[in-house]
């Protein structure tokens, strides 16, 4: 199918920088938005495929998928979007839309697999798709986003992937005014966690390992903190919440954890891939009703609700907003958790 | 408080056999029930219990929490059961009644303790409480369930808890006509979960290791057994089940059974307390909005529903009667799996 070029940042190898690079887009079809794009956010994902932490890496790999910018061409069947409006792209731009998940606005879970924002197969034309560190794509308007005009922009782009992931599950768990939510991590993720279960009504504490953090959870809005390596803290909290959601990423101890769930409570892993281990322990969750799940970012339906949810209340990230061309001094901030707490890219330094 | 003394059969040591003995029970409170137990099932929890497996069992121990009998004599105050009725007491005889548990009609999950059938200690006298293997037993009618006239007594018995520990997670994660329900171990809690999900008009698939047990699911009324060492036959079901019921009484692997959840799924955990190994894979998961739960026995309006719904239904445990001096020959038994599937105690053997 036809296609044109742009200009992009990504790797020509699994142990190379990201660089400048020419891709294709295709040619927008009657169903497809084509997004300049301002702003793209740099998730934890993008340097594991850049890199082949997880295999699988096609390369070229351009990575982003929180991506914010605005409509510059739309095919003739769309009625979503007209040019100048203003549009995001998360983690998925493609489904098979016929599944029975997919039917249920939870294409993130799409049993024929959701095509990925990168190193994904487009399913017009086979071929590799390409992420947002590049300056435009071209998306069926099925997959694209509204934003809020209220909202700083590249503010907003963390919330196409650390905002649906927290969000679906703050949601699927049915977190609303007077629960009592918990959050591992003070990351990414984490910080939107904190916000996001504060803005729907929540009493929100942050499990943190040290004391450095406290600060910087109670300015993000959490009530509470907690110590976890102090015994009495722990403690004092058991069998206190609802929802906990795990945004570590590497593999940890729940049980602590889930003894400071209540009755019914539901741990919900969103960051760590691979077995539990220390072993989860059944004794409390048996006690207690409890569960320990697992949730996938969010359908396009609820990323949306997220995305209005967030313009009403007035909640974006935190960033700190760089250059493409600083993406690789990045990465290794962002492996020392040396950020708070998203870098987004300013993609006119790309353009320039 | 004023006591009578009843025939039981207990142990006075963790490695002793059971023999007949005599216990005190309290003379019947204004809030009591005291009733003539008629027929007892046997349950793993009694032989633990017997046998100090879990540590905590004060001697001499009487174990029996499946107890199924006629009220003979009630308190002033009682209003629900007059002398003549059918009664049935399960697992727990007591509980704080005002935490937040208990306002919910949780009493299993009582922040301060329920009170164990045997093996707990009796909230109005202090002393320890004896189980169902005896002559008769003094509750308080808020813990004596109604029995129908319509069904097989000594098959009721084992409703009180192989019965409401697999009802309980049925109702909670909301099977009904139509959803596909699978069970992990066909054993007196397995056997039941089958019968239980059946009735409530679930697709039902047993998960056996060996053909053997094939003819005999389909009799209790498994729609389809799937062997799980053939990898085809895993295959086959990858997604397909809303919630499992594994009733596997020991440490075994998780995974094979979680990837067979569909989106959504819950696999809960009925019998086995301790550490998950081999170790719960995380990916199933995430990729599939997957809990892995515990459950514990049911409250006590919850069992009450229970048995209502036996009654309406005509849903009995299979049991083997036996006579109270054959108790340590069928633990023996039980230990091997050699029961089809559940030992009922046909207490007239204690009293003759
Ligand atoms: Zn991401
Ligand atoms: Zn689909
Ligand atoms: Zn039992
Ligand atoms: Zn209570």
């Amino acid at each position: 199918m036809a296609t044109f070029s742009v200009k992009a940042f990504g790797t020509p190898a699994r142990d190379a920088d990201l660089k400048l690079m020419t891709v294709d887009r295709r040619e927008t079809t009657p169903q497809d938005v084509e997004i300049d794009i301002l702003y793209c956010g740099v998730c934890h994902s993008d340097l594991h495929t850049a890199r082949n932490d997880w295999g699988g890496t096609k390369y070229p790999a351009v990575p982003g998928h929180e991506i914010v910018g605005r409509v510059t061409k739309v095919g003739a069947a769309v009625s979503k979007f007209k040019v100048g409006d203003l549009a995001a792209v998360g983690c998925m731009v493609d489904s098979c839309g016929t599944c029975e998940s997919c039917q249920q606005d939870l294409e993130q879970y799409c049993k024929n697999g959701f095509t990925g924002t990168y190193n994904g197969k487009d399913r017009h034309s086979g071929t590799q798709t390409f992420g947002g560190y590049s300056e435009k794509v071209v998306v069926d308007e099925r997959f694209v986003l509204k934003v809020p005009e209220n909202l700083d922009l590249a503010a907003v782009a963390p919330l196409l992937c650390a905002g649906i992931t927290t969000w679906s599950p703050l949601r699927h768990w049915n977190v609303r005014e007077g629960s009592k939510v918990a959050v591992v991590g003070l990351g990414g993720l984490g910080h939107m966690a904190i916000k996001l279960a504060k803005g729907l009504g929540a009493e929100v504490t942050l499990f943190s390992r040290t004391e450095s953090k406290t600060e910087d959870a109670k300015l993000l809005g959490a009530d509470h903190v907690v110590i976890s390596t102090k015994e009495e803290q722990m403690q004092a909290v058991r069998g206190k919440f609802d929802v906990i959601i795990d945004t570590v990423p590497y593999a940890h101890d729940l049980n602590p954890y889930t003894a400071t769930l209540g009755i019914n409570g539901t741990l919900v892993l969103v960051g760590y891939l691979g077995p539990l281990e220390p072993s989860l322990h059944t004794v409390p969750m048996i006690m207690g009703r409890k569960s320990v799940a697992g949730s996938l970012i969010g359908g396009i339906a609820e990323t949306q609700e997220l995305l209005d949810f967030c313009g009403k209340h007035n909640i974006v990230s935190d960033i700190e907003l760089i250059k493409m061309q600083d993406i690789n001094e990045a990465y290794e901030r962002m492996l020392k958790s040396d950020v708070r707490y998203r870098f987004v890219v300013d993609m006119a330094s790309l353009k320039a």
